[in-house]
C-alpha cells in the first residue's frame, strides 16, 4: 500500500455538454455465458456523433447483467462463469426455486457484478483500455432475449 | 458463448440536455434487509420533470449499499441476504472488529454490490425492467439512518 | 425489511448543466493493494470548477478495479483484500494461467467490483459521506502503470 510516486494528471479539457441520445440494444443470448457488445456500442458512438461524454449501459434484467473484461484470451471468460458458478451455485439450499435451479444463482450473480456501466467517450471514441471489452452476462441456463439501455450524454459533432 | 442472431438496436433518439436536479434521500432502516426505493426514485423524477436523461444515485456510506434486483418473489430477497452472508461470514478471521462482528462483513458486502447507480428515464420514466426494484441493502445489524444523494442529469419538461 | 418510518427526500434543486471536463489520472501502483485517489479527484474537482452535477472514474484495465471504503482504521483495508483473495484464490483450478497465477484472480476480482464509479459534486464538492475514500485497488502482485479517465459533467463556476 505505498505509493512509490504520485499519480500524475493531465489538465482538464473543457467542452460543452447538449444532448442526450438514447437507443435500446436487443441481444438475443444462447444461454450461459459472454456476449461482447463492444462493436455495437462503438456502432452507436458512431450514430449518435458522439465527440465527448459517456456511454451509460443498463440492462433491464435481474438474472443477466454487465462486465467490462479482458477480450484476448477466451480462457478468461471460462474462468470468470467458473468464479460466478462458485460464488452462487445451484442447489445451495436458496429458497426461490420456482422458476429452476438455475434462476436463484442468476440472480446473486447479477448483484454480485453490475446492473448499470459507464464508459467515457474522448475525441469520438469509446475511452476503452487496449485489453478491455464490453460484455453481456446471461446467467440462465436456456437462451434469453436481453434489453440493454444505450444512452449518450455529453457532446457531439 | 455462441451467438444465434446479431443483436438489433433502434435508431438513436437525440435530444438537447441542459438540466442537472439534485436531492438527498433520507432512509431510516430497521437493520439488516433491504428496502425498496422505487417509487421515491419514480416520486423524485417526476418532481424534478426528467423527460430524457439517466438518475445516478449514490449512498454516502461504506456499511450500506445499492443494488437493483428482482421485486415480485421475497424470497429472491432473503437468498440474496444468505448469499452475502456466506460471500462475508461474521467471525470468519477480520481484523478490522472494534465496531462489533457484523462491521467488517458489512465493508466487505459493500465492496461485492454497488455505492452508485444509474437508471436512464426515456420519456419522464424510469427505464426499469418488468421485475427490476431499486433496493438500499443495510448491511449492520442494528437500524441506521442512511443518506442516498439522487441526481438527474439530461432534458426536463 | 420492515421500514419503521418513510424515508424523507429534500426538494429537488435544479441548475443548468453544459459543461464536460475531462482528464486522464496516471497512478503508479506498488503491487496489490489500495491506492487512495480521494485527493486527485478533489483537486480535478476543483481544476474544473465544477459546481453541481457527477464525477465519473473509469479503470482502463482488468486486473485493477475501483472501489468507495472506508478511510479510518486501515485494518478494513487488510480485510477487504483478504475476502478478495478469499473469493478468488490463486491456483484454483484457473485455466488462464499464461500471465501468472495472480492474473486470473486478478480479472475475477475486477469483475467483483467496480470499473466505473459515479460521484455526485454538489456545492463545488463531491458529495461523499464521512468515512467515504475513493480508491484504485492494484490486484496483480507486481506495480503497475494505471490510467483512470476522470470526467465531470454538469455545472461550473
Amino acid at each position: 500500500m505505498i505509493q512509490p510516486k504520485p499519480p500524475s494528471r493531465t489538465a482538464p479539457s473543457s467542452v460543452a455538454a447538449t444532448t442526450i441520445v438514447s437507443s435500446l440494444l436487443s441481444v438475443q443470448t444462447s444461454g450461459a455465458g459472454f456476449t461482447d457488445l463492444t462493436a455495437e456500442i462503438a456502432q452507436f458512438v458512431r450514430e449518435a456523433g458522439a465527440r465527448e461524454g459517456a456511454v451509460t449501459l443498463f440492462i433491464r434484467h435481474t438474472s443477466a447483467s454487465l462486465t467490462i473484461q479482458e477480450n484476448a484470451d477466451p480462457t478468461v471468460l471460462h474462468d470468470l462463469m467458473t468464479a460466478l458458478n462458485r460464488a452462487a451455485p445451484e442447489n445451495a439450499g436458496w429458497r426461490h426455486d420456482t422458476e429452476g435451479p438455475d434462476d436463484m444463482p442468476a440472480h446473486i450473480k447479477t448483484m454480485f457484478t453490475a446492473t448499470s456501466l459507464q464508459v467515457p467517450v474522448l475525441r469520438g471514441a469509446l475511452a476503452l483500455g487496449t485489453w478491455q471489452a464490453i460484455y453481456l452476462i446471461e446467467h440462465r441456463t436456456r437462451p434469453h432475449h436481453r434489453e440493454i439501455v444505450l444512452q449518450f450524454i455529453g457532446a457531439t459533432a
